[in-house]
């Protein structure tokens, strides 16, 4: 028989918010990428072209956790005709030391908003000027509003701007985002200048060409770009990688799927030229940012130990609380 | 909120017994592999040579099934030190339409050995002679019963042997599946003259090294070796693909594990010499056997196809008897 934690999703909203925790798990997570022999194999990709569905698997071992993660990440674009959302999944917590399963934990992708966010934040904390103030996030979505959030955990956000291809949408989160985090945002209709003078620019946006052009970005800027998850998306100008200091999550992946993949392509950048990733920043084994004029860009493309990171804390703080239905088999 | 149903191996070994329907929900994978636009990308494999531990995770969309399977497989060989099963596991049943989570088969790997099982039917019923009546077992697991079961499910069995290194285990087993299946089947001491005068052999060891020699083999046999399912593994001498009709559960798989590979590592074989698999053999598409005195040999690794088609049974038997335990998140 095996004894297991079943987590609901309202359960995980409660016990792992978007905090200093959360974010401080996966830059750990980050950290060990860089220093330990850590486990992460290429994603799992089932294609289902008849309900223009696609299902990703990720895991990743971190040497020195209890457990890892296994998230099943399905995406299924025909879902909003039938009032259901897009996006979707699961994650299963093993055991490193036995397989087995210590819990399911049925969070509808919500730990995977809370673990990309907070990869965002991490970023900032490590690319970012310690003083940056003032955020401009393109995209109008759910996680526009996170990776916002997560900015005013790691510096003093004062202020924000966000823009949106949607108008209306844009409007709509600017206000919902002035109330939830208590400082102004602003919806701007012209993205160049809503990158003039921003600090920090976040990229969150499905977009298929890109929304940031080089010529926008101004010295002391950074900009994270977490909008692309595959091979076909861009949100970034690739001559910005070229004007930049360029950080990676994963180089692997980013040669093949984020921004990255897009300057090879396009020839500005070497197929195997060699870039610092986040974790060897947090590490200090690669500089990041050196004067406060340097403009910085984090490629963030989604891994594997975000995953197990953000579950194995979502587990620890389940067990700590008591929550969860306890199931056997 | 999704709405799914979770069901225990306690269920799951109560709905889904080794049965002729069992048998036939995997003959009908199989033959969509051969026939349809299936899906079945590579395996997710990840290593954690901590603690002897591996995880396997498999998927595969057929066609036509209204649900997918994604199975997680982990294999901790210092379990048993803890008085824990070495294999576990669970599957996750998904719709094919809208990519939700259905079902969570927490099944500890019950469903895979069914599946496995049943795949050994197919293949005997596909490569074995109509009158096969006289099987021999190589291996004393729960695999040996298994595969010995699903052969009095398609052929007139009717005596069977069995070997294994460890002859207290074999003699044991032997008595067990005499009670259980109602045949003699007596454990043999020399695996010459326990497969000497077998119309079906089946190898079901974790053997390293070959257990059934070439020389051994006579017209008319069938050879099942499912023992095979990592690199390092082979049960049967290279040399008797040379001297049979060789037949894959997938090509693609089998050059890469199975026996099929240490035969092209041996240079018996070319890497890319083309062989039927076993569902164009159940499609017509190629032929098995054409005389009673062929040599067959099905070399099975496992398949994702298998997962979905079983979980699927599964799920459809529990949904019709109202088994298991509503869960929504």
């Amino acid at each position: 028989m095996t004894r297991m934690t079943i987590l609901t999703e309202a359960e995980l909203r409660r016990i792992v918010p978007l905090d200093r925790e959360a974010v401080a798990c996966v830059e750990n997570a980050f950290h060990a990428l860089a220093t330990k022999a850590v486990a992460m194999p290429p994603i799992l990709r089932l294609d289902i072209p008849e309900h223009r569905g696609e299902v990703d698997v990720k895991t990743a071992y971190v040497p020195g956790l209890d457990s890892f993660a296994i998230k099943i990440s399905p995406g299924f674009f025909d879902n909003p005709k039938l009032g259901l959302p897009s996006t979707n999944g699961m994650m299963v917590l093993l055991s490193s030391r036995t397989g087995l399963v210590e819990a399911l934990l049925l969070d509808n992708g919500y730990l995977t908003d809370v673990r990309t966010a907070a990869a965002g934040a991490v970023a900032a904390r490590h690319l970012a000027r310690e003083d940056a103030a003032v955020a401009m996030i393109f995209g109008a979505g759910m996680q526009a509003g996170l990776q916002l959030e997560a900015l005013t955990l790691v510096r003093p956000i004062r202020e924000a701007r966000l823009w949106a291809r949607d108008k209306g949408k844009a409007e709509a989160a600017a206000r919902a985002l002035t109330g939830r985090l208590a400082i102004p945002v602003r919806a701007e209709t012209d993205p160049e200048a809503a990158v003039d003078g921003a600090d920090i620019i976040v990229t969150t946006t499905p977009s298929d060409i890109p929304v940031l052009r080089a010529e926008w970005l101004q010295p002391g800027q950074h900009v994270t770009a977490m909008g692309s998850d595959a091979e076909h998306k861009i949100e970034l100008d690739p001559r910005a990688m070229t004007r930049a200091l360029y950080v990676a999550d994963s180089l692997k992946q980013t040669r093949r799927l984020g921004e990255l993949h897009h300057a090879i392509a396009a020839g500005l950048v070497a197929p195997e030229a060699e870039f610092a990733e986040l974790g060897q920043v947090i590490a200090g084994l690669r500089p990041g940012r050196t004067k406060a004029d340097d403009i910085t860009i984090a490629d963030l493309t989604g891994t594997g130990i975000q995953d197990t990171a953000i579950a194995t804390l979502a587990f620890a703080r389940a067990s700590a609380a008591g929550a969860g239905t306890t199931f056997e088999s």
